[in-house]
């Protein structure tokens, strides 16, 4: 099996300005092919550093992925660099000169003559053309070693990858690795492992892994072999053992969320969902609205921010407003009710709370949610404190919409987990 | 300077099957007290693999800040493979052991066996106590080295090293470094240097560097020197030029996002806003209440998802909706109206529009985007395009909120740039 590294190139990630999300991207990817990454190296705009981190990549690795250093700006030294080391000349590539000019023309922007730097290929270098920008990806074989560079844009990096490099080494691979995710809603993750006890104690091969995510968990089962089908049914196997002891937390697979699920299900039984949010703040329609195809399922989001568009809009009863009961379980029942009516829908929600970081009180603080779902018969209303030292406003409201969307499942009988019905 | 390095620990980086976002924190973080990292490492869970990493960096560098493996299960062994590399005996902590029980007892959790593996703490190690989460971060000198084992998880990580690591090294640290952040709306990555040339291309110290973002781009504007003082002048310095050149773009700096602002700048002339979306299904709403004290400014948002609700609560014209004019400029400008109306706000956005990835036509394709802001008396209407190829959903929703959001600052004045007042 080569040696394969992964080496991220720029002072931006070096000096923590952002995150490098190419590297997991593409260690995730590579697995398919049977590759395991063995290093990751990152490493500055600044061209001695670069030198030395692509020479010991030489020297260390067969397969190369680099991204980053691509751009048309000064610091983008990768062609530069890689070209030095390889004892290679840059030349301008008439065709990716040609289709830079007619990027920027198609958008109607004029183009920089820093732009042409892009179209400067290493010699004998094959050039993976860029349909989503104007730096190509280029491929060199040099001496049994296979270097990929690819741009540092996560959206570029992903489609050249996946339409360019995977195709390329997809003929050379042999082994297979497979991952199968289950995705768990309702028990934390050592609870989880607990209730697995020996099948997670002694998992090697296929290997088991839980990942804790916001109010969530995400069980990974891995396996290897030479082929494809014996690796999937090994998972099938190990998924089979799981589910038995813990599948009534589990709401999905691969990249489901609740969202996603919710649409599917709802779309399935022809059922339709609104939601009236306070604290939330257009969250939980935003998850919803997120998953292509919601339109079939969400009919209507009310953001009801000031107590009088929650009567207004959302026939909240004008007495409980003037008690100041704005934070209660009556008030997320009678949004619920409100956007209900004024949508239409099968099923609605209402959510009412405080996220903070001000507002709380003795009895509500930061991190008290009301959380109501309804479909005019059958309802239901939960008081969750999502108040443990360090939460933020932005993670109250996650957990507090991932709870809504749950209770809706659970209304419909869409999920096996039972905490409201 | 000490040597500093990075050292990342878990299967789910190396297979790829979550993001790091704790090196980019800690490397932005640690550049405030004047250390910049020179290597950053990522490995397994493997006993073997995190043995020959740690010794590693052991060898090479004499600051080690080390994530993860510090978990209550059983491949959490970054306790046991430092203890055994610096020849120390782990023991059983019985105020950690403590703190763990109290955690539990007062989030009525049950608490597993396996979570007092998080009390043992390797001989001479300091305890930093951990107030977000069960698993302690633990500081080791040896032999001139320093040791800093914090958790995988990213808040608590956070917490631990703001809290507990940054004030320890705050002490030893000599030099300073400073970076101030400039955000640029409505202005590409290319023409703002080109805009900036000599200032951009001889830029050392101050260095200038700039980052593509979602249709936005942030200036990094970082200067090294022995005093505060000295380094905040030079930034001072390179801000003004920078601004005099491309001010005009420029809407906020250091955390600032469009958001922010909007709901900063309307809080301070009491300016009220609400919204009325369609494709982008609530993430305008959603990305102004995301800012805390958004309560004063934002009323109302309404995500009419099917054109029943677009006529039913925002009083669109049904003659529009039955001639198949959902997606227009008019029906965006009527959704404006129809939520300030009904919000009796000051401003108010409209979104219609198509994200994607089906719904499409030949006319109006896949990332067309409606957006209009209205006051009552003065009010605008753009149709845009976010169709570049390999632009999806999310992407595209990102977009058109970010121009909405762009729009109602210029409809109050509060934006230089003028896109459409």
């Amino acid at each position: 099996m080569p040696v394969c590294e992964i080496l991220s190139v720029g002072s931006e990630l070096t000096l923590g300005n952002i995150v490098d999300t190419n590297s997991s991207f593409l260690a995730k990817e590579i697995r398919k092919l049977g590759y395991t990454v063995r290093f990751c190296q990152t490493v500055s705009d600044d061209r001695d550093d670069m030198i030395a981190a692509f020479q010991t990549a030489l020297d260390r690795s067969d397969l190369i992925l680099a991204t980053g250093g691509l751009g048309p700006t000064y610091d983008d030294r990768t062609r530069e660099v890689v070209s030095e080391l390889l004892g290679k000349k840059l030349i301008l590539s008439e065709p990716v000169k040609e289709r830079i000019r007619l990027y920027f023309t198609a958008r109607q922007m004029p183009m920089s003559d820093n732009n042409l730097r892009q179209a400067m290929v290493p010699e004998g270098a094959k050039v993976l053309q860029n349909d989503w920008g104007t730096a190509p990806g280029l491929y060199i074989e040099e001496k049994g070693k296979e270097i990929f560079l690819l741009p540092g844009v996560p959206r570029e990096m992903k489609e050249l990858f996946c339409n360019r490099v995977y195709p390329l080494l997809a003929k050379k691979s042999r082994s297979t690795v497979q991952t199968r995710i289950l995705r768990f809603y309702g028990i934390g993750e050592s609870l989880l492992e607990e209730r697995l006890g020996d099948l997670m104690k002694n998992s090697i091969d296929p290997n088991l892994a839980t990942f804790a995510l916001s109010g969530e968990v995400a069980l990974h089962i891995t396996a290897h072999g030479k082929s494809a089908e014996k690796v999937r049914a090994l998972i099938a196997q190990s998924e089979r053992e799981i589910l038995d002891k813990v599948g009534e937390y589990c709401y999905g697979a691969e990249q489901d969320c609740l969202e996603s699920v919710l649409v599917k299900r709802f779309a399935e039984r022809g059922l339709t969902i609104a939601a009236a949010e306070s604290c939330t703040g257009g969250l939980v329609s935003q998850r919803i609205t997120s998953v292509s195809g919601s339109s079939a399922v969400f009919r209507l989001g009310v953001c009801s921010y000031c107590e009088e568009m929650k009567e207004k809009v959302l026939n909240v009863s004008e007495k409980l407003l003037r008690e100041d009961r704005v934070y209660s379980e009556e008030c997320a029942l009678q949004m619920a009710r409100g956007v209900l009516r004024l949508a239409e829908s099968d099923i609605a929600i209402g959510i009412t709370g405080i996220a903070g970081p001000d507002g709380g009180t003795e009895t509500d603080p930061v991190g008290t949610v009301y959380i109501a779902v309804t479909n005019g018969q059958k309802e239901c209303v939960v008081r969750n404190c999502f108040s443990f030292t360090g939460n933020n406003r932005e993670y109250i409201r996650t957990l507090a919409s991932s709870k809504a969307l749950a209770m809706a499942l659970e209304l419909c009988d869409l999920f096996r987990h039972r905490d409201c019905f």
